[in-house]
């Protein structure tokens, strides 16, 4: 497979033939054969430890999942393989993962945020490491995850959980809206086709849009950063809260996740970002989200936009 | 057990004795009468979900775990019950964790931390919630976390683990160590008893201490903070690493635990901090600890000192 130009989403008639081409009886059993052309795609300069996710979405669609790592934050910037392949479903609007294979064993950080899907159970997991090539066995996520802590200790059965569809109802707060400042800091010297305002436009509502989708029903507090590389073309991410808090996915993680599976290429390609959330939250992003792309993509501005929900703005106070 | 006025470490001896008194067998069956009042000292005033943990040290102690969380930060900021109990045993030297009882499943990125033990099969875990009063059965790590990824992944077996003696040969650069700017940002209104420059100098030394006793081996980026309350009472934390990486413990959330579990009650008490780390550490704390401080004790400066191991200080280059 090593020839193989592989992306990080494959649409469903191509998984097709590349398993017929290998003479595979199935769309899963390709998954453990494209797990170590993935490994390659991570991006881990901190640990060096490579580490590659190949899950096959419910509508068909394989998606590809890496560890990603960056030089000079904490290690709770980085994001494991497992996530970022959640994150590539979401990202792409697939609203489900059935099986997926990995190069090493899941870490109980990621057992715990594949908990957060419907039906965590029903989840199937190979770890080619700890197989023979020919052995594509695949165990559920409860083996691994037994007794856990998950959403059901804390929501009820409406609530959507990670990559159902989500609408926290959130528009921008009127004294963002003014024009006058709403190009500040977006600029990009290395695109002449890009127009500074309207683009300011584009990645802000994408902003809001990726706010819409996220999912945090535990703090109540949702955010999302869209962030625009020097072409132009626009990647989205929405903060993923877990029940357990701790395995929460930020929403700068979440846009480089749709840069790196969209083929934004090296992080200096990124050129303006914006981040909306709720201006009072009790779960903030603004800081980290400074912090993170300062040392991340360094010439890339930030530009904080506030944002309510539908409640609120009629009569009851943001939160 | 309401009337015990509980504190974070119980002597060995005061175990036994409210063991016998309450007419328990054994210490062992204290562990999940003490949960309750345990969860009575949480600070968890974003989800409002009380996590109490009591566990059993190697050497007879009892300790306890709460849960901590920070408004306004990033829910990774937060520390759950049994990261504290972990990081309580490392503040009071003792070696090993044998049990512990827990109000609530551990999530899947406690069981990840848990599993930087040594020997972490042999670790015995009580649910509370999950068994009647008097069916005080424990089971082994092993049961909730199957097919671990874990240091012995990463390390040889000469590397100390959690809880084990760390000594990482650290000292401070010379360039920070000219008295001059030393009781920069120190300083103590609300104690006429302290003496700015000896106590700024003591808040370094310990932060060193705590540097040199970071479980830092999969960065090699060790960090300590020690903070100090308005009576002049410092406390250390040392910045602990897990295989998996997304589990770590910041200095910062170390030095909070070691001030809870100390009696060092509101966080507006504390009044100084200081920071000790490699410069151009791939793993940074820096901007993070700055960030947190500001909104968990705002009035609080952090200084921060750089430090080399004694291998980088004879010839080699720090990395
Ligand atoms: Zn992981
Ligand atoms: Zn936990």
């Amino acid at each position: 497979m090593d020839q193989l130009k592989l992306k990080f989403v494959v649409e469903a008639s191509e998984a097709e033939s590349i398993s017929q081409k290998l003479g595979l009886p199935s769309v899963r059993h390709l998954l453990p054969v494209l797990v170590e052309p993935a490994q390659s795609l991570a991006r881990p300069p901190i640990s060096n430890y490579h580490v590659g996710a190949v899950g096959l979405g419910s509508d068909g669609r394989l998606f590809l999942g890496v560890n990603l790592e960056f030089p000079g934050l904490p290690l709770n910037h980085s994001v494991h393989a497992e996530q970022f392949l959640l994150t590539n479903l979401a990202v792409h609007h697939c609203p489900g993962l059935l099986a997926f294979a990995v190069s090493a064993a899941p870490c109980g950080h990621c057992r715990q945020f594949l908990q957060e899907l419907r039906n965590p159970c029903s989840l199937q997991i190979h770890i080619t490491s700890q197989h023979h090539q020919n052995d594509v066995t695949f165990e559920p996520l409860r083996e691994i995850l037994p007794n856990p802590f998950g959403p059901f200790d804390l929501l009820d059965d409406e609530t959507p959980l990670l990559l159902e569809r989500h609408n926290n109802g959130l528009s921008l707060l009127d004294h963002d809206h003014d024009g006058g400042d709403l190009c500040n800091g977006f600029s990009d010297p290395q695109s002449k086709r890009v127009n500074g305002v309207l683009n300011s436009t584009l990645v802000k509502i994408a902003a809001l849009e990726a706010a819409n989708n996220s999912h945090a029903p535990y703090s109540g507090c949702p955010s999302g950063v869209a962030i625009m590389d020097c072409d132009g073309k626009i990647y989205k991410g929405s903060y993923a809260e877990s029940a357990a808090y701790n395995p929460s996915l930020g929403p700068v993680q979440a846009a480089l996740v749709a840069f790196v599976a969209g083929g934004g290429g090296g992080y200096e390609r990124i050129v303006a970002a914006a981040l909306v959330e709720k201006e009072t939250a009790n779960v903030r992003q603004e800081d980290t989200a400074r912090l993170s792309l300062k040392l991340i993509s360094p010439q890339c501005p930030l530009t904080v936009f506030h944002c309510c929900s539908f409640a609120e703005k009629n009569g009851c106070k943001k939160d």
